[in-house]
């Protein structure tokens, strides 16, 4: 891998005979515009077995701790920030998706943000070119449920869908909760919206989209796992190939370092608190006994661990991070 | 940060133009060549107070993990690997240098392999490209210690220095011990190796280099720190810009996860294994009770995290990786 070939990576020719000739070095040229500060593209690769994975960062947003869980002294809450080295005023909740290559074929798990979400997001499309894909290739998008964060990246505001060719795939009960024209009508003003973005999103093309059933094989390899409780069809995904297995847990926590370190709290967003409790343990605990790799949708870029038993909660212990796929 | 003008980089016109004129997508192309297996650039940028510290990855060696360590039984060393999700056969061990940046002056602490490493190392000019970087952009190098992985980036085998424009700084201690003739001529043969490493970076410009006495600042808020024991000089750097601090580590541990969890174990890389030993205690001692960032070469990129007390020891949380700087 290292030849000469390389050295004129190393240096200019230029300057290498500038220094050549004379002997003396020129002073340093000012820094270019380009070294302007600027993040490494947000995505990460790695192998599932067979098949390659890469996560794609779809940046982030900040929201306040108070109110942000329901059943826990802010005190408590601050507690578990500090302790992560985390500020303690207010979280960065980020957003990270999953292509899975598997051969030719690219399924997409969840969408972000698109452009409907905070000014800090909105990075996906830029962060999935750097990593060499384009929308066209996409042939399926699967959906985790139906929150903006994860679904708003599908359609931008003027209409378009972002992924033409892509085959669009929903669990069944998410559809059937918030396609429900009775119970958008039924619902308090609060959560007017999100119905209304779900059908912002997939009305236009309903009779397209595959309702499938938790436990369904979605794409080779790719099965839906029922997970509810965040909101009432949430779904994780779990990638197999070969002995590589790889558990996309979604929402089933948001942040890890509160969530899965307290996997009894409750975020506000968890639309059926009692049962998201019940589901999080209750995976977190089979991930930790098979030591399955998982992903998390809201945890630190690029989202990616084992889960290890920690007091009377769990830790995401992150993948380490290597130059080599 | 979104506007409409986004919509063209969410989807090709021509693909737009065929959904928009028949409603029928067309099968998704082919995956280009473009989507093969490659990683993202190993950069990361941070803010420490006013400087943008920019973590530069030079790939990986990987070694076997027996023999590794001189005073743990290898089930010891293996259970440390298991707990934190590792291999258990051999170590990854990583390789992290950062650019700091204050004003429009960018000082390197340390250089990576160059091209003398192993096949999975001498990325580094690549990564630093990627930045947005130029060799000769650098006002200086500063390095912690004189190990092949360190200095080898600053010369090519061929000869070629890589940084035309930069002064080069190292402390004073480390050159003493590296340079005199007579403790090469008296080094068993195994370490002969490295005395004629350094003479091949160094020897060359002997005359230019200048040697700082631990504890001098090196460029305005870079001052270094003794550290010795891993080799007689080894320093640290503390980078601090208003309330903003980072020690870069450098070789204070090797992997994180068993020498920051057991900072009594020693590296068969440690040159004085009891001074190393002392040196690090007290170092993540400090880091612990100030709560000081930390960058460690060899910790899993992009190498920066805090210290928290663990049992006997330590463990390194990873900062949280964030889209913007």
């Amino acid at each position: 891998m290292i030849d000469l070939s390389r050295r004129e990576a190393f240096m200019t020719a230029a300057a290498a005979a500038t220094v050549a000739a004379t002997g003396i070095a020129a002073p340093a040229p000012a820094l270019a515009q380009a070294a302007a500060p600027a993040q490494a593209p947000g995505f990460y690769r790695y192998k599932i077995g067979d098949m390659i994975v890469t996560a794609i960062n779809d940046g982030f947003a900040r929201r306040p701790l108070e109110g942000f869980i329901r059943n826990a002294e802010l005190s408590a809450v601050q507690a578990a920030m500090s302790a992560a080295f985390l500020p303690t005023d207010a979280l960065s909740i980020s957003f990270t998706t999953l292509v899975v290559q598997n051969g030719a074929q690219l399924t997409l798990l969840d969408t972000g943000n698109g452009d409907s979400g905070a000014p800090t997001s909105g990075v996906w499309m830029r962060n999935f070119r750097a990593a060499g894909f384009t929308p066209e290739q996409v042939n399926r998008v699967v959906f985790s449920h139906f929150h903006g964060d994860h679904i708003n990246g599908l359609r931008l505001k003027d209409g378009t869908l972002t992924f033409p060719n892509a085959e669009i795939i929903v669990p069944a009960p998410e559809w059937a909760f918030w396609m429900d024209d009775a119970r958008m009508g039924a619902a308090p003003e609060a959560m007017r919206g999100a119905f209304q973005g779900v059908r912002r999103v997939f009305g236009p093309i309903a009779a397209n989209v595959k309702q499938i059933q938790p436990g369904a094989e979605v794409a080779p390899g790719i099965t839906s796992v029922a997970a509810p409780g965040h909101t009432p069809g949430h779904c994780a995904y779990m990638i197999s190939s070969g002995t590589g297995k790889l558990m996309f847990m979604a929402d089933l926590t948001n942040h890890p370092a509160l969530f899965v370190r307290n996997p009894d709290w409750s975020a506000i967003f968890d639309m059926d608190a009692d049962v998201a409790r019940a589901t999080r343990r209750r995976m977190l605990d089979m991930a930790a006994a098979e030591k399955t790799q998982v992903h998390f949708y809201h945890a630190p870029f690029p989202a990616t661990g084992f889960i290890a038993k920690a007091g009377n909660g769990f830790e995401l212990v992150p993948v380490q991070w290597t130059s080599s796929v």
